[in-house]
């Protein structure tokens, strides 16, 4: 029988005890919760609440408990419902009355919003080291290939050369983003709600500023009715990973562009590539789609909080348990997935030939012909449609604007020169980019300087 | 090394081996894997590209493994990245070349396809048994309390009194929609892909009609390509379970709401409740919200497989690898809803009187007597100005539309006679109500002989 | 005043009445309000409930009413909430009591589903129509260019030649499914909920078989209750269209993707195109990646309503009001879509000889080869392994598999022999798929016949 | 034709042309797409890259413009395919070769991404706004029912007694940390990426820091290509504002629970109420499910937004066009229900007595008898079985605690004494709750201090 059974007549059937239970989900939880349950303890004992004895035994006996589940000794048994009630019935069956005592002033509705605070300030700890990680990569590979160039693409057309370098940085600062997002997902989690009681708080005199600095939370939740239903802090942390799958596809769909036999810009390694059941020849950028294909994953887990958190009235409903699986398992993928990228993209070889092959093919530098026009006076429109004109006349050509010659350009205007014929080559066009935060090596490398000194402090 | 691997001179570590394998979830398909390759190599024999010993050994080697995984005995290793890999790998092993040429004429791709759809469609039939025994749930608790009135609600406000068989019977037709819906997504899975080898069919002189016939398909698919990247399927059913976990959370409102201290109208049964670990007076709807809120998790699994396919390029992309996860834990959470909804509905106690005393509150009867002015001449829109007043009336007297005298109605308007004492009664309001389809009992005993001769039907 | 505000002390200000007005989104459904009314008022006469004389004023005044809405003199009013309530506050200021005599046995709740239900069945006819012809586009594309092949890919990566005949009669058979389920969205519509009043049906003798018939359904409603509360036909329309938005985001992510400089597979037409601001270069497939970015929107809007209903009691409430502008937007977005890519593929430019470029780069006959072995006895896995090894070998050697010669091959194996040769083109390896759904011309050319037949047929 | 088109041969239809242009969506960013082009302008010119005449000319020519839209005197024309078109071609048709070089060292993609930055923090400031009124309200509405109890509840079971005031300091608490997440979104949007161009800077030699600070931004964006190709502040601002919806759709969910006839807890002003067409006496919150079903309509945004960038590569997609429609939306629907629920919050009346005469139902005091017998020693566990059983003899004698006798007490536990019955009543059961953040009056005065020192500092 249920630990809460005393007004039942009649106890739950094998079926619906099964599907009521969340211990499969919330067993992850089992060390937030005895610490929990230790700092609960000594805080009653603290308080005169408990005897000192009693909080002994408790501390004691949770330790046995801790060390046997450790160990994989410990038997759940899916009647105990959660991890809470199966850490207590063990506790009481082991040290008896003590163990009783341990859940005075205390419900299952402040004690799991605290284990699962603590449990998600972890998940997300290890999931800004995953992400700093993962920046130093980005970071490294960008000093390595420093000048490299490769076309900027928008809408898939070839548009601009640029540094590859700057492309990397590119997603250092989506992923710097991201680490932000985790951040603010880390603060809104670091309040205690322990002491909220069910609902109302306790009659108990209660000391929470104790039980929430020894388990190292930042602050005290303000109202006892919010401490028990808000799950603001896993929406925050489940929205967090949601943008940074997207942030991460972003990137895998390049990979798999770029190694496609028809780009060719990259060669992913070996051991980040899987082969076909069929053909011998094929070797797919699997992990780069499978990281794409989670991020659709980790946004249904979003839309599942949202959705379930919608038109709840206060305080807890049962609905509730269906807060933590989604959302670990969001953290879990987002943090898997930065592990995975981080060593794709460490390993994977650049081929800059091929990159300079491609450059040339795009009339990359004719936004570069019609601002040389605007320079020498003519109004930028106008210089637009003479240059669109000359791709024009290219395309029927067959040929590139460098294929052009000085008579060519001045059929089309009589502002160009000779010097013309400079502003053309991939790393001239990119060279005069030197706005802050522009392609230019030089603007570059003050972006790459930044980015270091960022991911030094942070 | 994986059986693909002749081309790599690298392996893949093991944290990606476990990032990248599908192994935990597609296990559940090992019978479905089983009986497609038996077909497959029966075929292979039958059309004379292996032997009929060959095929033997094969059918003799599968059924092997088959009793070993159902006896727990077989050991899945990560290392196999899934299912189809693990099987395979064992055959060869146990029975050698002839296991190495069950693969022959088929790819991984046209396999999983085949795999996923035997599975989808056991759990589609197992999904519809549910359905239908819930309908039937419904069914008989409309039945056995025929004569109860209830209030009927817009907005949340008395509107109207309505038979509680009536508003059961809306539910029966939801559940009835839901069953179309996923009959539909039965029909989608119901062709078989295999034969598409691993994108544009194959060169061996396969037989695909035989095999879809053997594993029991209605059809065979009609394109290559669209045979190994088509993941509607899946949809369909994803979707169909999100509208029915809708209309499930809508009956779980209702009986949240109706069990309620304030409404009272039901009593759910001990063995469909759960207590509260700190107060002790607490019996809670507990499974009601749980499949409410569960609404979201099902929902979250359509949003994340759309994600998951959006913009992919034919044919397979290891993206879709995502695609099982979702779909059959949304399929569970619906079919243990259904089995829960069940006994829910067939256990809880109906509060007869509570709900009769709460018809009388709201002021049921008011459409009735601005129908009744109507009869005699008003244009409706006047009848309900001159009846808002008679409300207002009696909320400033705080009494009920029963308690005015019949000089008080004439006051109002001098069409009111002596009988409309007698539309008042929320049996009489209920009786009127003779239209197809609406609340009079005569009205719900045709729909109930409907909803019967249906659910016999299918 | 609202027509509602008998009860009312104090009216709703105009911020509210403008937030709680759904009058912007509705009142493109005012030809299914009047064609609702009219067959409601002839009903009312024909059941004797009143009079001839009236009917007569109605039709005549809801024809005036129409004439002034089809030529913009129709003044909607904010504070009509609807456009129902701003039809019916115009009629009765045109005719007086007739006018208020029409909402007899009516209310707005089973008027607005009946609304929605002819006006979402009309955008569901549109819509098949334009399905219709996006799949004759292709059929017909497929005809013009039966005889062109282009590399297969799966994981983007070159796998095997298919006819591009066969790559875009995959998208065919997409669409025919797209049809299967807008054609069940149809007939989820085509149920009339007119009669079922507010909630309970109505005491009025009304003949709802009639009103059906006239407004063209093909079925009356069986439970007033769910009559008003059903909005499963806007959900399985959106759903709908979610599904065909994602089939065509996969189109796009292709065109995108051969139009870009380094496939070059397509050229889409000049009028299927964009230029930039400021790169005189560029032609973006701006309209195959607008319909793909829209894919997002019309999930988000299936996304909505599921979240929208979730938890709803019985029977109408407000939130409903949000049910139409998601779905109406997605029905027009999917149609407008359809008519775009339609043009999109009709007019673009297929450039053969980049595609058979492409097809002699990626070992697309590495799984002949292999089959070859398997052929002459080889074990299939093993022969996938000799031709992982050639591959890598022409890979060290930067050439194709046609390159080697017949001393490789038996090199690797000595199961070669001189018609190796033979299997290495990409039309023997295209032709040899003959498969039933295979790329082989034959095959290919059965599945376009059977494709053609269903086309006259749906 | 478009400004772009000199490459072009063909136009684009009018179809594609409505269907390309974000014209009906961006017409509401002209006053911040012309403080941006003043801005860009009056740089130019002092960096001497165009004249301080042409300056003038343009900076007249804008002003012009922008009071022609400001009268609705401005034509846009659909051509123009957005506003920025719309204005630049205006501007060059009225000033010629000075308008014509606006668009040096620009280009729309930084102008479009600069634009949507000013208008949603300009947005979001004004939610922020609303979000503090709303707050203030609670507030002012917590204080003048600071007496109130009404029962507090889990599961919609009653738990235990509350303050209504704290009840209502719970909102405050989410609305702050709704704030919050807008405070972040603004952040986030507070970057300029003018200057980034096309995607990869310009050779023009600007001045970014100039134009940023002229425009009132914190910061400049650090990377071209990541200035053209972010959209996160758009997703933070969409997810603050489900979120937001989520919270206001829990109150919307009481709001609706309270003023129904079986709770009684408010009455809603009839400002912010409706009637129903056919029931008179129908007074239905309206307003409050109105914003209930609006928050699936912010999250089906938020969806929509994360599937639009998904998966897209760097930099500039046309996809990303579908950015601001849903994003503007959730904006513009936060802050009219912030606005609603301000209005429908101050103006209900609360009725503290059918609030009381709920609390006396649900056992209420229940946890507190299980606490006085663990005051007394007895474990908190077998307490909690004592009163569950006490609970059971209530139920069968169909009365409540405080109807039982001190002898009922004793039989069940000898540790009962006199003093048990001063435990019993609400005002004993609150004031007993005196932990922090708990809703003894003292500890929820303390509550409100803190609430308004907060908002008169935010």
């Amino acid at each position: 029988m249920a630990l809460w059974s005393g007004r039942f007549e009649q106890g739950v059937d094998s079926f619906t005890q099964e599907f009521g239970a969340s211990l499969n989900v919330d067993k992850a939880m089992y060390k937030q919760d005895i610490a929990g349950s230790l700092a609960h303890a000594r805080m009653l004992a603290a308080q005169g609440i408990i005897s000192a004895e009693d909080a002994e035994q408790i501390a004691a006996g949770l330790s046995k408990i801790e060390n046997a589940i450790d160990a994989g000794d410990f038997v759940f048994d899916i009647n105990d419902e959660d991890v809470h009630m199966a850490i207590e019935r063990a506790l009481i069956e082991d040290i008896g009355d003590a163990g009783a005592r341990l859940h005075t002033g205390r419900s299952r509705n402040d004690q799991v919003a605290t284990d699962t605070r603590l449990y998600v300030k972890e998940r997300i700890a290890s999931l800004i080291a995953a992400n700093h990680a993962l920046r130093q990569v980005l970071l490294e590979k960008a000093e390595q290939h420093f000048d490299v160039i490769m076309p900027g693409y928008t809408h898939l057309q070839p548009a601009q050369p640029v540094l590859f370098a700057h492309h990397l940085l590119a997603y250092f600062w989506m992923l710097t983003r991201d680490y932000a997002r985790l951040s603010q997902a880390y603060l809104a989690a670091d309040v205690c709600p322990l002491g909220s009681a069910a609902l109302a708080g306790t009659s108990y005199p209660l000391n929470r500023e104790m039980t929430a600095q020894e388990l190292g939370f930042a602050a005290v939740s303000l109202n006892s009715l919010d401490g028990v239903s808000d799950r603001d802090y896993l929406l925050d942390l489940t929205y967090a990973c949601s943008v940074s799958m997207m942030h991460l596809s972003r990137l895998c769909e390049e990979l798999i562009l770029w190694s496609s036999a028809e780009f060719g810009f990259i060669t992913l390694a070996d051991s980040f590539s899987t082969g076909s059941s069929i053909m011998p020849q094929k070797k797919n950028p699997d992990f780069a789609e499978l990281i794409r294909g989670k991020t659709g994953r980790v946004a249904g887990s979003l839309v599942a909080l949202l959705m379930v958190m919608k038109a709840l009235p206060l305080a807890y409903n049962k609905d509730m348990q269906e807060d933590k699986e989604g959302t670990f398992d969001a953290a879990k993928t987002l943090e898997d997935s930065f592990i995975c990228m981080s060593g794709m993209i460490a390993t994977m070889q650049v081929n800059s030939e091929a990159m300079g092959a491609s450059v040339k093919k795009g009339f990359l530098a004719a936004t570069d012909v019609a601002d040389y026009l605007a320079a020498k006076g003519m109004p930028f429109r106008q210089a637009h449609e003479v240059v669109g004109n000359l791709v024009l006349t290219c395309e029927k050509r067959a040929c590139s604007l460098e294929d052009l010659t000085l008579e060519d350009f001045q059929a089309a205007s009589e502002l160009f020169e000779a010097d013309i014929m400079d502003c053309l080559t991939p790393s001239a066009v990119v060279g005069a980019r030197t706005t802050f935060g522009g392609t230019a090596p030089e603007a570059v490398a003050t972006q790459l300087k930044e980015a270091k000194r960022l991911l030094a402090a942070l």
